[in-house]
């Protein structure tokens, strides 16, 4: 099968986790976070759900991948590594009362004569369970363990060009599958046949491009459920009137461009133009303080203050970083644009930037997704940013 | 909104956790499995990715939910608990180099004066990650932990007549998920199209049954991928004498009911009728043989048994027990159908018996989801159950 990028950009990305690597004194990192280890080998499989690891030892210019026996197959045909950097385990060590797949793994570190060095483990991965780690530190007597859980997710926050094209590409996705969700909301219609008709769009892509699962489900909010931002659609009706927010992602090979938009069956009433008014001037006024050198609190602050002249006062997380994923989550897990974070914006960082103002049953979303240019910044979508307007079955006015 | 279930399940439910928490000297249960906290709450959102928790007290009637402070609208709108078991943390704990959401989880379990007794913590959960638990762990030096993965899972194997109502609406959904992929694929479709037209069918559902979002993407192999099961689809086109296997839920209020089948794009081969009828004739063999009383493991020999006859040795395990879940994956992580597994069939459990047979790039995958009876065991979709054999567009046989 065809790699996803060519060896120059695998041996660059492997340079610099061993850089990071050698900054925090760590000898081997053991990376569970699937985002991780497709970033450094190439590995992409729905096989996440059971213990998978990537292996990168600080001398060796090949990391090695382990994982269950019938995925081996998929990691010689979608990995840049040879067939002996591949190893299993059996199914027998499968949900298992007496055997863990980390009994497996810490063999393999003993068999490399890996038992005895400083390991970094990503604890705060969804893939490294608390028995997991301790199984395999139960085997290890004689390493030192250091959490390394943002050490390769670092990295993946500044986007090389092709990553780039490939987020300009989940974008296009992204634009399809709103404009799919937004054709498809009305009066009377169920949540269900919008959901449905949002994925269909999300998989099959735009025009001429792939497109690929989300990791996250598309967020459909209307009604009471605006109060709650995850609770998922079912077979109630869209009412004439509602206020809808919906929240999805485009995907191109894994890579996650979200956008956000509210759309009003009918015309808003006064406190949702209000709402609606301050959120699209917040968002614009946000990105056009975007920049290289600024921090992602200044960036948060600069949100804030725009609400506070339309008599608004939140201070919440509103964007994380944004790219590479697998279920359950979109988001780096790196830098959040929230008060006092202290990453410093670098071009080709890409952030999902989501302010929303909410007022009991009433909110507006908007978002974009945007990418750090040498003097501000890109927005990867091009919808219409204002709160959208929907009469009968038709979108009537979408200004923005 | 709608309780999912009535409140006398809920309380028997919630009695058999605490009959086994007894059992295992277990004062207070930290429940993270989505599919655990569901079951006996009745929260449902696709929130999982953040930490959230069900705290069951042994002398206390009602568990507690916490989570973070957007998503408790949502336990108050989804759980049967009163508002005053709700408690959040604020978004500064996500994805804090400082903080971790377990410090309020922890200061909760103070609080409630629950920090010096034997607490359950489901280590083996793919939302209790290793550094939430060691957090956990660091701030109560008096407590002791025990390692509760499977407890409340283990009491959810057994189905009641709702729950198996709600599995039979699920493999409605199911067959026309199935009929719509197999109706999709056809020489020179692309499996991206196929993909999108199973999840449009999954998320709307069979007819006058809400769908829901399955918690695996749909598996679909075709040409080279059929040597490993879990890599996904992309915009390749179908060829014509291809085999394919696809493998899917129908999902009906987070219950799933699972299904598999093979399809040969023209003629099959003589390899592949052989492969296609040992399957066919080792699954219904195997269905024949399970009623109550028998064990996981002596259904896995019938199996192993049944395609010996038909020259084929294979021992992999080749089922689980199966219902409610939340991504990233749909198997309940209990009782497997594999060599040696002494759980005890009972009436009312439902498992996924998923044999296969492969030889090099070609194999044969047909499954049932099944409900023990009194006397037997009766699957829950009706769908053909040999090989699908589709020449042209249109689909010319299909016996089973």
């Amino acid at each position: 099968m065809e790699q996803l990028f060519g060896m120059t950009e695998y041996r660059q990305r492997l340079d610099q986790v061993k850089k990071r690597m050698e900054g925090q004194g760590v000898d081997v990192l053991l990376i569970s976070n699937p985002s991780n280890i497709n970033y450094l080998s190439g590995y992409d499989a729905y096989s996440f759900y059971v213990v998978q690891a990537l292996i990168v030892i600080k001398e060796q210019d090949q990391p090695i991948w382990v994982g269950r026996r019938e995925d081996a197959n998929g990691a010689k045909l979608t990995t840049w590594l040879d067939d002996d950097h591949i190893y299993y385990y059996t199914d027998d060590y499968l949900h298992s009362e007496t055997k863990h797949p980390m009994d497996v793994v810490a063999d393999l570190f003993k068999k490399l004569n890996q038992d005895r060095r400083r390991i970094g483990v990503e604890m705060g991965s969804y893939y490294c369970s608390a028995i997991g780690y301790e199984t395999f530190k139960s085997w290890l007597p004689d390493a030192e363990f250091i959490n390394t859980t943002t050490l390769v997710s670092n990295v993946r926050m500044v986007k090389s060009t092709q990553e780039l094209q490939y987020m300009r590409n989940a974008a296009a996705n992204a634009e399809h599958a709103m404009e799919t969700g937004i054709q498809s909301i009305y009066e009377g219609v169920s949540e269900n046949q919008v959901a449905a008709n949002i994925y269909h769009a999300q998989l099959s892509g735009a025009e001429g491009i792939d497109g690929d699962y989300p990791s996250i489900v598309p967020l459909l909010l209307s009604g009471v459920k605006t109060s709650s931002p995850h609770l998922t659609w079912d077979g109630s009706l869209f009412q004439g009137n509602e206020i809808v927010t919906l929240e999805l992602a485009g995907v191109y090979k894994r890579y996650h461009s979200p956008l956000a938009r509210t759309i009003k069956l009918g015309q808003p009433t006064s406190r949702e133009r209000r709402l609606a008014d301050a959120v699209y001037d917040s968002i614009n006024e946000t990105l056009d303080a975007v920049k290289p050198g600024i921090t992602c609190g200044e960036v948060a602050t600069v949100w804030s203050e725009t609400i506070k002249k339309h008599g608004y006062e939140k201070y919440d997380r509103l964007g994380y970083s944004v790219g590479l994923s697998y279920p359950p989550n979109w988001s780096e897990h790196t830098a959040s644009i929230r008060q006092g974070n202290q990453t410093v914006l670098q071009p080709n960082m890409t952030f999902h930037l989501i302010p929303g103002l909410w007022e009991n049953d009433c909110g507006v979303e908007i978002s974009e997704t945007f990418v750090v240019t040498e003097n501000g910044c890109e927005t990867l979508a091009n919808y219409p940013r204002d709160l959208i307007i929907k009469e009968s079955e038709k979108t009537i006015s979408s200004q923005g």
